[in-house]
């Protein structure tokens, strides 16, 4: 027998959105990955850390990961005490469990969002709450004090789009006893973010990743921005090494190429609203979105049907078959060119 | 006030080895890195991946890292269900934790070994049993049958160097009601390992790196071997991508030569077991090593003063201030010529 925590035994592993054997053969708007490559400069930074033979590679990377933390420092205005970096923003979401979240206790986030947070909590054996959404787009029922240890607000939320203004933000970190974790997956496509909050609240940690905006998903890089004090205690937790020196350089010139970030989030922010406007004009109901995808809603509210039909088109987009979310489809801005192929297919099935 | 778990805001994180910033100029014998580089596949695969533009990077990674455990498998002699790919063996080693011992139950470890399994145990929350080693390099005290939810193994010893007897660690895994861990990261450069236990035993794993022996120490590669139940279990816990996908490639690429790996072993092997007899022949007692690295202890039985000899001539040893090991060194195995230069070194301080 093999002797495995009964919440281990118990749960489900979490199932990322589909990646096609095929992939080149796809127009795919299925896990909000950007269309443009990452700048021209990361591309040089891996070659220049690569070397002629990978010789450097036989070395460990920086532990503390020193330099991106200091780039990311500057560019959002912290000293570098206050950033993390992880390989990926899921590591950090582990692990700001694991140093808040003991198990038997709880956290809290929105359904429908990013549905791995509760994963996570079923690793560590802590509880899920859940909180719905009104029609304006707040908590529902979301107690004066929320005594959970953590509670985890996607800001832009993800599939549907919005993000939460900064003043209710800004309340709700008032309003939790622990931890109010930001994650800002997809801040750099939306018109504000809250990382002043991170100064303003003890409470207030901001979760960032390169693989949406940066064009990294291949790269897992993702960073934490929280209090010192918070940023040591997740120092503790996360592997050493959680780095590896390609995706440290990778980072570094990403960070540093603003000007490319600003226009290739300019172009998918374009053609999103172009995007949502066509779908609108096809008898859609499109949420206004503030991340690089939109969730839309066919007029006779058959998810699946719209979902079957693209992907019978070679068009990947995302159903949820949760109930909440049955009715709609997330789909990912792809180049102007791919997404007036998804409305001609749209047109298509009717 | 921060509301941190008691555990992580009591514990101190875990130092990995000195990394210098001047690194060139040292003769770095400190961390059991290879002093050859990756094999030149490695650095093709890389490129190649890389492409022209790195338009790649925008996707995510292989979330099972198939292909990888596909060619781990064939290599190793097992059904790629048996395999599960992390970044570096330390994230293994942690999910192992979490799916086997909750908060408050007891993980073991030989001591001396790898202190880092103390570490991931206090993240946990869960409890620490160490067990010495006896003068014929057997577990002290192990009792008839061990309780702990698991047992790690380090073998190779790291940092003294013997690898366990094949029979004695099988009759340590009938011995142990949880898991038994074998972590052979140092497995390439000894005569011996024990993978045909992870057959015979349902309670046996084993972990291994490609840091040391594929000199890829800055990829952060690493893999367990163990009963599908096992790396379902590890599978739900660890992130779902967990590998980015330069190092995916470098996997692949590195698992394949096994001619260049076979090579690099070999003069690593040769260099150590010269280096050891000249070692002894300054009258130093060396522990005979089936790792990249010797344990040495000089006549006076000071290693701290031996250690800042070194340092003072530029090259960088492994001195532990733990009373079992304070009067030794561990130093990794160089190159033929940076071992001669370390062996000046060492008659120069006397």
């Amino acid at each position: 027998m093999i002797p495995l925590r009964p919440n281990i035994a118990a749960m489900k592993g979490y199932v990322p959105g589909y990646q096609p054997p095929d992939i080149a053969s796809w127009i795919k708007l299925n896990t909000n990955e950007n269309p443009y490559p990452p700048s021209p400069e990361v591309v040089r930074a891996i070659r220049a850390e690569l070397g002629e033979d990978g010789a450097g590679l036989r070395i460990y990377p920086s532990a503390s990961s020193q330099q991106l933390r200091e780039t990311a420092g500057a560019l959002y205005g912290f000293d570098p005490s206050w950033i993390i970096m992880a390989n990926g923003s899921d590591e950090v979401l582990n692990n700001l469990i694991r140093a808040f979240a003991a198990e038997g206790e709880e956290i809290g986030y929105v359904h429908p969002s990013y549905s791995y947070y509760g994963t996570l909590a079923e690793v560590q054996g802590a509880r899920v709450r859940t909180f719905g959404l009104t029609t304006d787009f707040r908590l529902a029922d979301f107690p004066a004090r929320y005594e959970g240890k953590i509670f985890f607000l996607t800001t832009p939320n993800a599939p549907l789009g919005p993000s939460f203004p900064l003043d209710y933000i800004d309340e709700l970190a008032g309003r939790c006893a622990g931890m109010l974790v930001l994650d800002e997956t997809y801040a750099e496509f939306a018109a504000s973010n809250a990382l002043e909050l991170v100064k303003k609240h003890e409470n207030v940690v901001v979760t960032r990743t390169l693989s949406k905006s940066y064009s990294l998903a291949g790269m897992r890089i993702g960073l934490a921005i929280a209090r010192p004090e918070v940023i040591a205690a997740l120092d503790k937790i996360r592997d050493h090494y959680n780095l590896d020196r390609l995706a440290q350089a990778a980072c570094v010139a990403a960070l540093r190429d603003q000007a490319y970030l600003a226009e290739c989030c300019r172009r998918i922010r374009e053609t999103r609203d172009w995007f949502s406007a066509e779908l609108r004009s096809l008898g859609y109901d499109v949420i206004p979105s503030q991340g690089n995808y939109v969730f839309a809603t066919p007029p006779d509210r058959n998810g699946q049907r719209i979902y079957d039909g693209l992907y019978a088109r070679k068009v990947l987009v995302r159903h949820f078959a949760d109930p909440l979310l049955a009715h709609g489809l997330r789909i990912s801005i792809g180049t102007r060119e791919e997404m007036a192929q998804t409305l001609a297919a749209l047109r298509e099935i009717g």
